[in-house]
């Protein structure tokens, strides 16, 4: 080899070299669902965002009425357990000092010896006192700053981090990518409205205005001459399965294009979006990794998935396989 | 005079004269509010928004917080007559033929002759079944159309116009202004939520996910297996006074920087808005203008205000004096 055709020869390796490079780093940069595995989940949501964001395309659908709702718990974070109820069993114990009374009183006899079983033989009704007595009685202000310093300490308790750390990466990825071409993202949620506005923001880049959940009534009145609205033990909105349309008909006005769930508690949300006109999109997230987090649907009472599931099957909707569909399901894993 | 000297004379003139004619042009282009007179009034409110968008500054507030809220009626658009009113007395009329009972029943018999007297006195009771017979009963798709039908046949009494064009060309400046600067607009009214969402995106730029409003209960259902949101007649929630803060709470979750009413029904509201910390605007749009539009306040049964304008006399509100601080009040004025 003469000299010439040496430097010819090593000069065309570093270009080889520089464009495998180029190649890999820029298919890293430009894809903006890095945690989805690919497959025909990951090719259905882009198709969808693409089809709807081409100008002039057939299914292209104006900035405005671009619209996402989702489900949260089980959807967008862990909801083994559900944090909400933890923060409840854990203010009725920080609370009881100044209730004597429970300590002989159903649900919280049970709460106060962390016998979950007296709590669930409670019932419903148990559940309702549970959450009135944890959630309702101070002003929104003060509720607020209680739920923020809870969820400054509390752990899960199999990942020992805080809950808002059990997060799933695909679907935060999911989030912005819909953002970043023009939707809008709400939360429309069974969980508590203003418990979820006080992390919702930081953690989903999700403002407050777009968060939908259940309410208990407020009352505005005047403290010392200061306008305060406290919070009563009394339910208001219950956003949950037919409760989910009617919210998002109430707080939106318009029908959202694209619905994402995990269980039943989502179906009617899911065939709510499916049913209006031009191009939609209805997910669900199949929980079906025991391994990584857990595997439930059909016969868990939380995150109950069946007749979702089936009506998936028979109407095209995606269905997220978590094992075969995410390469990584926590932010924090490696 | 030299020819030179008469030359330089004459350009001077025809840049004096073009120099004069940039300026006015600036001024009238730079304007955000044009049709407000200069005043103590329209500096406060340039005031109040130059000093929350000033980076940097004392009183800067982040875009995401830049919330404002208005009233509808009175304050947006003309309230005498009620539009909202004159919609269900039309429906009354509309479906008369299909209720022959209405004409021995309160308050449908008063409705039918016209006998405004009759219908007054069947009382709180008499309007709400007014309300309900008119808006519940149909889908919320059907009650749309059938709200967008009305406003495209039906006219304002006085001035012969679409209900729509009854709007305070003022207040739509005000709005650019606001979003201009990196507001969100909403309207927080005792008006019906989802008769306001049929126009107001058109006529305001305000989107439907920012109207928020009175409601009646609505279910979830399907028909022949599609599903629907059925109007039922059954009061949700009364968006007016206390209410005020109550559903901006639950709609927003966040406190507006800025509230804009012109009614004692928006008191409330405007506490809640100053109550708040750091940069605040209040202000109430005070109908002095009996030649333009209507001059009313204290003795008034519509658009009552009194103890919200003892209120802004005591804490600063800014009050617009309809008559002296608006150049214009309708769009259609010369």
């Amino acid at each position: 080899m003469t000299h010439s055709s040496r430097v010819l020869l090593s000069r065309s390796l570093l270009c080889l070299v520089f464009l495998a490079f180029t190649e890999v780093a820029l298919a890293k940069s430009s894809d903006p669902l890095p945690s989805w595995n690919s497959g025909p989940t990951k090719t259905a949501i882009v198709q969808f965002v693409t089809g709807v964001t081409k100008k002039g395309g057939l299914d292209f659908v104006p900035p405005a009425e671009r619209i996402a709702t989702f489900d949260n718990d089980g959807t967008l974070w862990s909801e083994q357990p559900i944090a909400q109820l933890i923060f409840a069993l854990d203010r009725v114990k920080a609370e009881a000092p100044k209730h004597p009374e429970w300590q002989d009183t159903e649900p919280f006899k049970s709460v106060l010896v962390d016998d979950m079983k007296g709590l669930m033989a409670s019932g419903e009704h148990g559940l309702v006192e549970l959450i009135m007595a944890s959630h309702a009685g101070m002003t929104t202000e003060e509720f607020e700053k209680i739920v923020k310093d809870w969820l400054g300490t509390a752990k899960h308790p199999k990942y020992n981090r805080p809950y808002t750390e059990l997060v799933y990466q695909p679907m935060l990825e999911l989030l912005n990518y819909l953002r970043a071409n023009g939707f809008k993202t709400y939360v429309v949620s069974g969980g508590g409205i203003e418990f979820m506005r006080t992390w919702m923001e930081k953690v989903y880049g999700i403002p407050p205005e777009q968060v939908i959940g259940s309410s208990i009534k407020t009352k505005f009145e005047l403290r010392d001459g200061k306008p305060v609205l406290l919070r009563l033990p009394e339910i208001d909105f219950n956003d949950d399965k037919d409760g989910k349309p009617v919210a998002i008909q109430k707080f939106i006005g318009r029908r959202p294009i694209a619905a994402f769930g995990n269980s039943d508690g989502d179906w009617q949300m899911l065939q709510w979006t499916a049913a209006g006109g031009g191009p939609r999109f209805e997910l669900i997230v199949h929980h079906t990794d025991a391994e990584r987090e857990v595997a439930y649907d059909r016969n868990s009472t939380i995150g109950h998935l069946d007749k979702a599931l089936d009506d998936a099957g028979q109407k095209g909707w995606t269905v997220v396989d978590m094992k075969k569909d995410w390469k990584k399901v926590f932010p924090f894993e490696k």
